[in-house]
């Protein structure tokens, strides 16, 4: 199936919706773009790919990087990293410290601010250095080897980093953090600052479309149970407080970032990557999401 | 497919876990049902029926009917049902007044208790005799023209329904029930009531798995859009507390009653239902949540 | 000492705030009442009595009915009372459920509402007629035989009595209420609508001000320990969320009503009660809480 | 009123209970301190002082330090210090995150642990070096230039401090906290580490007990209000989340330290302190906190 039309009536129908919503106002770096910026990439399983509008501009992932470092500690530890972390959507807040006390330490799932700490410091255990690891692994999903992290961004997040600096310290005081603190918190804030675009994503994400294989190599990265379990973390825990709404809407599995970009999969079909600046209260790109949702109406390619 | 040698090593695998977890304690006539039993039933698109064990069993649904009074009342009243309720996670016990309080009266999602009850209370105004409306409906679902609810079990849980009158007259101190309460109970423990087999339940859900058709005559009950929609829904949050857990290890949507039963969809395909009176914590079946995870690993059909 | 002047200076001070705050909304009955109004009574353990404005004026004497219910169980069933309800200052709104549902249906203390309604419960046990009872106690404390409730204020307020309802059936899931809830809430409500002046109020509270001696016949109703207590509970419970501040402000035990009454005790030498309709957002009276405050700064009476 | 005999009766009836409780087991240092003893010093408005036990002994008093920061912050900034700390209960455990997420990082009141840290950012911008201005005050208050803190405590403490670095960020996220924060965390750990006497303490109190005049001197170092002021936030806020128990049993302004230390204060007559390491559940000192019950049942002593 060819979606160039398809991309077009998107791009149309969503251009209306890129004044509306905000930039993400915490982070200074981010609140300079200008939220009339729109791009989309597909990326079929049979090889085929599809873009529109800027769908090669660099973009900051955020959240989005919480997958990649994820299916890496996953890869490296199987499921030992449920011992640490629950799979389970929080129901409040991204970066609520609230269950954390209900559930002494133990995050909701990966996804959440929390979890993503507690999956860095796996990787921080793991790796000397972990952020070349990283770095390294979104390189080889992509195949694009100038993906690298925006040092003013992640400068500019460290300063604002106090409820991250909260997070970890309180879960340190249940024993769920070894790592030193401002190293971790680093480490963090530097692999949401990885900037690629969409079409680097949607070609990264067809790890979880084809099975856990290197989408270039057909190498067995993850095993097929692993992926699907990836997928699955992604559905009910992939877009803060609005996985049902956007299972509703949408009906994929998909991670989104304050960046503005919402990347979701198909399962053995396609991947699918979008980008709007402008953010729902939630923290989720409006136009991005409303792309998403347009895309599986028109295909009729929801997994349900 | 022919999925009979499938059930037999999901029946043989199972086994051992029927003498886990506690039948539903706190109704009464529950608590009698002896935990040594097990059904299963699948029904393909193709018209293909597969059963095992007790799959022709009557069995209390429970939980399992607010998917049938939420249908019918989404069938009625479109996209309004989601000014009075949510369609959100609840990350919490799913009876708990705690998020009821904190989002002024409108309840997560019509599966938790409030929910089911602002739908249950959407029909009452609908219907003059509401209960035989949903009789109605899960008999033209199911087929079986003999399907009814178990007054002796209605009476018995009316007698604990406390935390039902509660939740009731808390939403309506929020103005989000309407009708008289204790008549409200009495139609929505009713309908929890009522006893069906395995095989009614997995001939009935065929209208979530064919698009909103009627199983038996193909006459459109709901949009194909309305069926996706439900799935959805089921998927984010059908099983209580362990939506994440379920969909992390079976991958499909599903609906889970503290009877024991455990009801799934794979959409296009085929629907699934198992019965296994012992519950974990969470107050889902052990066992049927096992043989639905074994059906998915064994057939590879899990929707990610 | 002579308070006349004290009086005069307190009533000329806080009439600019009469016109402040709200006149309790929830009550249809209390709406109709006019802000425009403040009385205020003073009866010293010497015998001596001041009032000022309309002290002898009845009002809908609402939550300060608890602190004589109260009384009422603690004189019959003794320290047996905190089995069943906590003495901790709850520190969120006054008819919150969240604190019931963490705290397995113990109301935090006998001044909020489901607290009252645990109380009520007792005394509804104890008593056939359990609201001539509290009629009986609070014409004997007063002095006052045409004390009785106002049946109006009761109807109006019942037909909003959901939260109650919710509040009571809660409680009746975990076990700590026994009686049938309709007529349990009938009888709580009742109490509320009691009328009294600021008069009969300040002459009741004698009670807690001479050691838990009748007011007019000397009589131990109460040790003198256990007048100690209901003032300790009063300090750290009296005043919904303001506490703290009343504590901080004013400096002395009282207890207040959303029909505008704020009632006080300074141990061993004096009672006070003032009235005004308008309400601050906690629920208490704006007008009525300044005068006890200007009384104890002009008075240096404070118990601090 | 001589009160040697009563001190002897109550070192009597406290003894049983000196073998309970546990000893602060998350200060590693205090682990360390033998269950097996008490003190206890009264000093009156008239001059006159009682000791018993090891009232001679020093001791780490922790929360008690909280008292004195808050009298020093409150001495310097007067009113103004409420617009970045509440004077409410905090009705739940004395390090709660929940509620400075609820209430946007303005913590309850000066005694819990983020309260206190906010006081002693207050400090740390007024002063250069604010533990010696500590120092300073606590033995001006006391009469002892030999008060200092116990550096290994402190040391020990700060290895444990996740809590409060944690507590600290989460304030300075929401902009109420500008110091350093392991700088500040330093101060407010090393203030907690001061170790005083049981007569050192009953004797700084005199400050709250003679309505704000330097105990030796007689100089005004607070406002009568003031005094009257602290002492109120002490009776509904002094004892972590006992305040009703201990306010319905002592009947006096207080405050507890998980030292063991409890310091009581009865306006313009005595104050009291009692010692005694082993800790109920909420952190209180379990025999210091019955002695100081057994002194105002014996003398009737209780300002209720």
């Amino acid at each position: 199936m060819d979606y160039t039309k398809i991309l077009e009536e998107i791009y149309s129908e969503i251009t209306p919706l890129l004044s509306k919503g905000k930039v993400a106002g915490y982070i200074p770096e981010l609140r300079r773009v200008s939220k009339d910026q729109f791009g989309m990439a597909i990326c079929t399983n049979d090889g085929d790919e599809y873009i529109i509008g800027r769908a090669e501009k660099y973009l900051s992932i955020q959240s989005v990087s919480k997958v990649f470092t994820f299916a890496l500690a996953y890869k490296n530890f199987g499921e030992k990293i449920w011992k640490r972390v629950g799979r389970e959507p929080s129901g409040s807040k991204f970066n609520s410290l609230i269950l954390l006390e209900n559930e002494k330490g133990i995050p909701r799932n990966p996804f959440i601010n929390p979890g993503s700490l507690v999956i860095a410091d796996m990787l921080y255990k793991k790796y000397r250095y972990p952020l070349n690891e990283v770095l390294k692994f979104v390189r080889e999903l992509s195949g694009n080897p100038n993906i690298s992290f925006n040092t003013s961004v992640r400068n500019s997040e460290l300063k604002y980093a106090n409820i991250n600096y909260a997070l970890a310290y309180f879960m340190k005081s249940f024993g769920n953090i070894k790592a030193d603190i401002p190293q971790l918190v680093d480490f963090y804030t530097s692999h949401c600052a990885i900037e690629m675009t969409c079409v680097d994503l949607a070609r990264s994400f067809r790890l979880f479309s084809q099975q856990g294989n290197n989408p270039w190599s057909g190498e067995k990265l993850l095993t097929s149970s692993q992926a699907k379990h990836i997928n699955a973390v992604m559905m009910t825990c992939g877009l803060y407080n609005s996985v049902g709404d956007f299972a509703y809407r949408v009906g994929i599995p998909a991670k989104s970032g304050v960046g503005g970009a919402v990347v979701g999969v198909i399962p053995e079909k396609l991947t699918i990557a979008a980008w709007a600046p402008g953010l729902d209260v939630n923290g989720n790109s409006i136009a991005a999401v409303k792309a998403l949702e347009l895309f599986t109406d028109k295909t009729g390619l929801s997994i349900y």
